[in-house]
């Protein structure tokens, strides 16, 4: 599949790639820090280059815009604090994984993390860069389904990404805008409530 | 059931009630259309008042915060330009009601509404506030499901409650959350993934 020409430059590319994508660890590492310590709005693109230990230009160079480099920081500690879980069921992966999303919402962090990002205004870059992050995000989970489709858990017919989209939904919607606690109890009525349909054998349908 | 002696004070009462009834509603309103007008961080108590022809005393008299006041417009504002429905059938209630949600949401002003709301800190008075504010709107949201129940739509022993927070989750996620359009077909969507698990006879369980 390798054209000769490509082939040659190759090593050239990956050393520059190498070094880019060190850059980039540092600065996003440095950011998720800096979002830990500031928050949102205190965040300064010059602590980030001081703590990573590059140029400021470095960061603009690499993100159009520091809505980008925040988004991306912020999916990076949603992937550090609330883990994609395996633990023998789709009802307990579920479980497992919308309570880790309930707890990180409910510290100081995870609050700020989703709240300002709620804030953020659409423009079209920052719309491109969360849809981006999002369809990322939804396929590091992807895996649950895909072992629960296995394991005859969930009816390979029924739509994956709807389910997870929901149960995350009724999570935020609980903690953000009912102003709720989202307990064990809370997680798990949810989770039955959206997994009670993969009982039915056809999985299609319901009252129309 | 009326003791004699709160009969006869009840014209007085009433009285009383009226008045203070009106000057409620009026400032209501008034905030209402300054929410419309201003938005959340523009609104003034100042020009509320103006509008409303009443004392700004008069508002905070009768409202202890204006993060309550706040609150209590903009779910006038949610029953203002979120109806709800009676089509004929759950499924076509849900779409009807949750179709009206999105579009509001994907609306400057129900953006503005939501985004505020969420941005609001949670002080204890503000919890109480939001707390009673949603369980009104639950209320208002009953008929839905209590009508469902009498067709058999809806099997009584399921948690409606877990239901109708779920789906408006799901609805609020993907605009305010994933940033994407709320279309027809991820309401129907939304929609078809809960009601899935009413065709189960005994409403109860699922993969455990």
């Amino acid at each position: 599949m390798t054209k000769k020409g490509e082939a040659k430059a190759a090593p050239k590319a990956r050393r520059t790639g190498g070094r880019s994508a060190r850059v980039r660890a540092a600065v996003l590492a440095a950011t998720v820090e800096e979002l830990k310590i500031a928050g949102h709005h205190g965040l300064s693109i010059a602590a980030v280059a001081a703590r990573a230990g590059v140029a400021e230009t470095s960061i603009y160079r690499r993100w159009k815009t520091v809505e980008g480099l925040v988004a991306e920081a912020r999916f990076a500690l949603f992937s550090e604090n609330i883990a994609v879980p395996d633990r023998g069921s789709l009802r307990a992966d579920l479980i497992a994984f919308l309570s880790a999303t309930g707890r990180f919402l409910q510290t100081p962090l995870g609050w700020a993390v989703i709240t300002s990002s709620i804030a953020t205004p659409s423009s079209p870059s920052y719309l491109r860069e969360v849809h981006g992050l999002w369809n990322k995000r939804f396929l590091e989970l992807q895996p649950i389904f895909a072992r629960a489709v296995e394991r005859g858990d969930w009816p390979e017919t029924r739509d994956a990404q709807v389910a997870i989209e929901t149960l995350i939904g009724g999570i935020y919607f609980r903690a953000l805008v009912m102003r709720q606690k989202v307990r064990r109890s809370d997680v798990s009525a949810i989770v039955d409530l959206v997994l009670n349909h993969a009982e039915t054998t056809d999985g299609q349908g319901g009252p129309r």
